[in-house]
């Protein structure tokens, strides 16, 4: 019911990092792309098996060195129902692997259908007298313009299934200061949100210092990730916004703690893309993925010492 | 690229509301479910086969007096990837009996993912040399917490293939003012969002006098909206909360203007579970919906003077 198991998987790899996999078509290898429009077509389903095939590939590649991927529901929703079914197989074969899955959603709604979203991505829904997991992700990005209504459905599952979710606070797009930054009193919306977040977190407490209800703090905008910090001590940072976005380790190096905790950065084109940036042989794409998550996570441990729990 | 197809079909039907598809396995008769159940299981494509065909028959029974459906992606996506391919034939079925169709998805997200979705749910998408429609809206919610970064992908695409936009200002549920009516100078936060909407919306001019950007204002907040209708001149409102929400056809009435257009008012549960509250036999769930969708629609037109366009 917290960031619990996330945390230990990143103390096991010293790699506070997420891939985020959000497989356009372009990023895939002409090859992969090639096998899977031979056998489906160039249709959805070809696309989707395409997608499917080039994740697992990374997956395989990054699976012992980084602790989470963190599938992007845009890219798979893209290709209608098929994407929507690889978004399902990666989230599986990521689990199988033994990494912890983000499902980055961003969901919202108010209480009784927030309460289907949540049973849909973190829980168990009832069929008859069978129970299934419609998706296997162990977090849900989420956003929290609704207010609590939206946010305790979540809390419930998380509670039942040992799951966490994280909320948007501060994020990484250039437009993000419209509302975000906007001045209730003497507190920025983002504040708001976040004082919120570190409230909710109360009921999903864990046992290093995190409670299951993290944030979205967008790397690009360090100064806010270290006015985050500080106002919300138990509260865990998902980071986007590192590499192709523009911002860089020491941008990011205040979201965590001494021991080394407090957040886990998301590259998404930095890592897929990695062989079109090498210029490498396509064939070696998961390669060249690993070769650039090892770098990536040996600059942002640069900026701590060690992770220890 | 705006709403003048859903005012035209408002005004043919004379019926300013919409039924929202939010198919909860719990409100299907239980013929229905048997049937589904012994040809696919107690399964998650069970459950969905279950949602399609009850779906299809609302949508024959609601098709030629109520001019809009919006199916509420999280039901769908409750019951996994086939939940998921209920979602698209039940728009698919909705299309082809002419009805507008809604998807409440409250999508959100950074500018180059707003694109996958916009794509994927109201554009087009390219496989090699094929071009599809991964799913089949004519218009989106969306959360605007994000800013312009999020909006404008949308804009984009609604320009391109003629479909429209609800971003999220004043939601209907109880804690909708945690975030939404604090104050920034001397505008709330939903009016600062309904403010960027109207700003938005000259992107996308209709004929009708309403942009392609509407608005969702909760039937639940009627002051609310009558501020609104009076800040937002050329908004178009999406308003949920009537029925089961406890909302009047009084409470929604000042987001008309004086030709009955502006707004157009959702029941889910009130269409959907008509045949419950009748206590009719269940094989009558589709003539109960039509019963109340009638009554609906006289109740709410009680307080127009007809919808001229």
């Amino acid at each position: 019911m917290s960031f619990d198991r996330l945390i230990e998987k990143i103390a096991k790899t010293q790699n506070p990092t997420v891939a985020g996999l959000d497989p356009k078509l372009d990023y895939v290898p002409g090859y992969i792309k090639e096998k899977a429009f031979a056998k489906y077509g160039e249709t959805l389903k070809g696309a989707a098996k395409a997608l499917l095939w080039f994740n697992k590939g990374l997956i395989d590649a990054l699976c012992d060195i980084v602790p989470a991927v963190k599938p992007q529901a845009a890219y798979y929703e893209m290709y209608g129902y098929a994407g929507v079914k690889t978004l399902y197989k990666t989230q599986e074969y990521a689990r199988k692997k033994g990494m912890f899955v983000i499902t980055d959603g961003k969901r919202n709604d108010i209480g009784s259908t927030m309460e289907a979203y949540a049973a849909g991505h973190l829980g168990k829904v009832r069929v008859g007298a069978e129970e299934y997991e419609p998706f296997l992700a162990d977090a849900l990005t989420v956003n929290g313009y609704l207010g609590s209504d939206c946010i305790n459905p979540v809390i419930k599952v998380c509670k039942q299934y040992d799951k966490g979710m994280f909320v948007l606070a501060k994020t990484s797009n250039p437009s993000s200061g419209e509302l975000q930054d906007l001045k209730v009193g003497d507190r920025t919306i983002y504040e708001i949100m976040g004082d919120m977040c570190e409230e909710w977190g109360k009921e999903l407490p864990g046992k290093y210092g995190y409670s299951g209800v993290g944030i979205v703090a967008g790397a690009t905008y360090p100064e806010q990730i270290e006015i985050l910090r500080k106002r919300l001590p138990h509260t865990f940072f998902l980071i986007p916004g590192y590499g192709a976005q523009g911002a860089s380790a020491k941008d990011i190096s205040a979201a965590f703690d001494k021991n080394g905790l407090g957040g886990i950065v998301n590259s998404s084109r930095g890592i897929m893309c990695a062989y079109q940036k090498e210029q490498c042989d396509e064939k070696d794409y998961a390669g060249a993925a690993r070769r650039e998550a090892i770098r990536m996570r040996d600059e942002i441990m640069g900026y701590l010492n060690g992770v220890q729990i």
